[in-house]
């Protein structure tokens, strides 16, 4: 996956008409941001920054690759490429800088979460994959603090990868849950890749192969009575129940503890306060209760209002498909370009969607704290211009990860990018939601390229 | 990603419990199923089956992989599998038996698009990772199937990556929106790897790169004159369809053409009659109008049906992550096991809930035709029971993919897999939507199964 090809044809055009031009080298920057946050929320999670440093500091192009890109033809059945470009792309020395607001951060609509600067062909060629990853697991580490702060502290085990979008979009979404706040994923690749914990038991299918529920319950704890959860619906719920507790009693005085009981359908709320019953009268206090089936957000908001007494939560498909909103609009758009005389131009994108049309220059994000540590205000302002208000309590938001194409981000640990996910996703709830303002020089640069193309601001 | 670990833990600890009780090699029969059709609609094109079979074929476990199991621990902090167990793996002989729905194929709900048979512990290893693949290029194929529908023979450009659930969410996309019907991809490496058509030209950071956008227009067709499609919406799109037609005046000059112009914001109904209009003024009857921009089957619909001049659509967001519904609720169940005796024992998935029942033996499916090559009727049926009324005309559609471990799947091309599912899909308007019955001896086995476990059908 972690190709060169992985890219729109319109990049390799492009870059191929820079290359003509002799354009190729001129600097730029720009700067990747979505416009507006999912899920009718204020702000984001940042995931997928330091994979998309990783793909950048990684990227060539194979000798396959070039020979696939010669094949390619136009409407006259001749080479879209010369071969003098593609021996450019083979010899190019990759020397980008790239800034990036660091997994784990919050990030408000139209904040740059990487800044991209260098060689205009370097930037375009990157462009489709920096979105591709960013969008993607900012999307559902989003989701994912979502659903952990319905869950209001409750273990949440992420389940998705049969529904996920493809392989990757299993593994990737893993990543993204667990940095949001899941705590456990039960993909076991992504275990064994990202350090993530991992968590599972057994399946309605192992209750099947055996003549009756109790059969598949005690042979289950025979074999692995160190993990015990056993799934009570296969059946009749209660009964299931009634059953696990049987189990649970000889798995005691073997010196094993029913660790919990899962319900994956019916009734989630009456169903666990049933089950709760059952468990307590049985002398069975400690053993959990871990609901799934269809869950999100909103499910678990409702189920935690009616009374279920449901102690972790499984989620799949909705949190790795982001269900309700599966994609992020992440864009990357031109903040400035290098003219002749080695000055730089900002830039913006216009439209007749004013919310379309981008900010310009070399942009930084300065964020204002209280003493609480809450975030007050963040202003969005053009590094080679300056901030017009220093103010106090300011931390500067994009750091540096790629100097001339080598990496320089230091590696972080996921647990602690999701430590940082968590505190900071709490203290959302005292963010005022419009909080981002642009520096005045910014919004005057912007006001004046606005107005020399034409449109009124 | 073709990795044995691309599972569920539980699977693996599944496997393990039947590897203590003696259960791992006991001949098992699972279906890979949907219960209900996506986006509202009564039928699916399948696709994924073909990698789910080249998964299966070269899977294995890993020094690594069995490393990393070995230290994964339970509630007591000891080893959750036994050594014996590891080994076990890494010595096991992937012995399964899979037949499938080729891709391409219209498959309605209930009816098995895999069925995996052999050792209880590989066919539930495998689960997850076959669910993944199959779930998402079904649904993905279904959409796209869909969208050139309503496009209605005009060409469907998937244009997704940037938006896509990862980057193999956007590979296995762009691979199964092809299958669907799209006519080519702007996903450079689905280009390489699956021979797909690639299309692409310029975006805004084009012209911006540029003073003007005309200037912008010119280096693009003096760089690459036979690909001159050219975004026209950076400024504004009239103007820019006037700059358009300035630059294929110069362009025809080389003996080249302008292949059209594309607009990606805006009312695009209105703004495309504006752009025909001006076009074939100019004398570029020919020039194809393309339209991007947030666009699938129901704004396709809704734009023929406003009169719009739009030759081509660009379709990304919408496709790549089937937006409406972003997962399609494949399942995997247990349909027949051997018992003691080497007997098949039938099984269902009981459950309250009527429509999670499964369907039990080791079915297959009859397809019967009309002259016209209209299905009429599919009849699932148990292959050991046999078919009640064998009927004319009759197809059977699960065909051998593996035997033993062993690849016997011919290979296809992809653009042939495509072809029927064009041809399929254009016949489902024919096509009752309730033509599913169950073969009454399995109708009878259900039945059976029901009532002995106090279910009254």
């Amino acid at each position: 996956m972690n190709s060169a090809l992985l890219t729109d044809l319109y990049q390799l055009t492009m870059a191929y008409g820079y290359w003509k031009k002799q354009m190729a080298e001129t600097e730029a920057v720009f700067h990747l941001f979505y416009r507006r946050a999912p899920f009718g929320g204020h702000a984001c999670i940042v995931a997928g920054t330091s994979p998309a440093v990783d793909y950048i500091s990684e990227l060539k192009f194979t000798t396959n690759e070039l020979e696939y890109l010669g094949t390619l033809t136009g409407a006259d059945g001749k080479a879209l490429f010369d071969q003098g470009f593609l021996d450019y792309l083979r010899d190019m020395e990759w020397k980008l800088d790239v800034s990036i607001i660091q997994e784990g951060e919050l990030v408000f609509p139209n904040e740059p979460i990487m800044r991209i600067q260098g060689p205009l062909i370097q930037c375009q060629i990157v462009e489709t994959a920096l979105l591709n990853i960013v969008n993607f697991q900012t999307l559902i580490a989003t989701k994912s603090a979502r659903i952990c702060a319905a869950a209001d502290g409750d273990p949440v085990l992420e389940f998705g990868l049969r529904r996920a979008q493809g392989p990757d979009g299993g593994l990737s979404a893993s990543r993204a849950a667990y940095i949001g706040g899941s705590t456990a994923t039960s993909n076991v690749l992504a275990g064994m890749k990202f350090g993530i914990p991992v968590k599972g038991t057994h399946a309605h299918s192992w209750v099947m192969s055996f003549d009756t529920e109790q059969q598949a319950f005690e042979a289950y704890t025979e074999a692995m009575p160190n993990n015990v959860v056993l799934l009570v619906d296969t059946y009749d719920t209660l009964d299931g129940v009634r059953n696990a507790i049987e189990t649970g009693k000889k798995l005691r005085q073997q010196g094993h503890e029913l660790l919990g009981i899962r319900l994956d359908s019916g009734d989630l709320a009456e169903l666990s306060k049933g089950a709760r019953n059952l468990l307590d009268e049985a002398g069975f206090q400690n053993t959990k209760i871990i609901a799934s089936n269809d869950l999100d957000e909103y499910a678990i908001t409702k189920l935690k209002k009616n009374g279920a007494r449901i102690d972790t939560w499984g989620i799949g498909t909705k949190l790795v498909t982001a269900f309700d909103q599966p994609a992020l609009g992440g864009v990357y758009k031109l903040g400035a370009i290098r003219d002749k005389n080695g000055e730089w131009q900002a830039r913006v994108k216009l439209s007749n969607d004013l919310i379309k049309v981008s900010n310009p220059g070399i942009l930084q994000i300065a964020r204002h704290k209280d003493d609480d540590g809450h975030i007050v205000e963040d202003i969005i302002f053009d590094e080679t211009l300056g901030l017009s208000n220093e103010g106090t309590n300011t931390e500067i938001l994009l750091t540096t990860a790629i100097q001339k194409g080598i990496k320089v981000l230091q590696e972080e640990s996921l647990h602690s990018v999701r430590e940082r996910a968590i505190t900071h996703w709490q203290n959302i709830k005292h963010t005022p939601p419009t909080l981002i303002t642009l520096d005045p020089r910014v919004e005057q640069a912007k006001r004046d390229l606005l107005t020399q193309n034409g449109f009124a601001p």
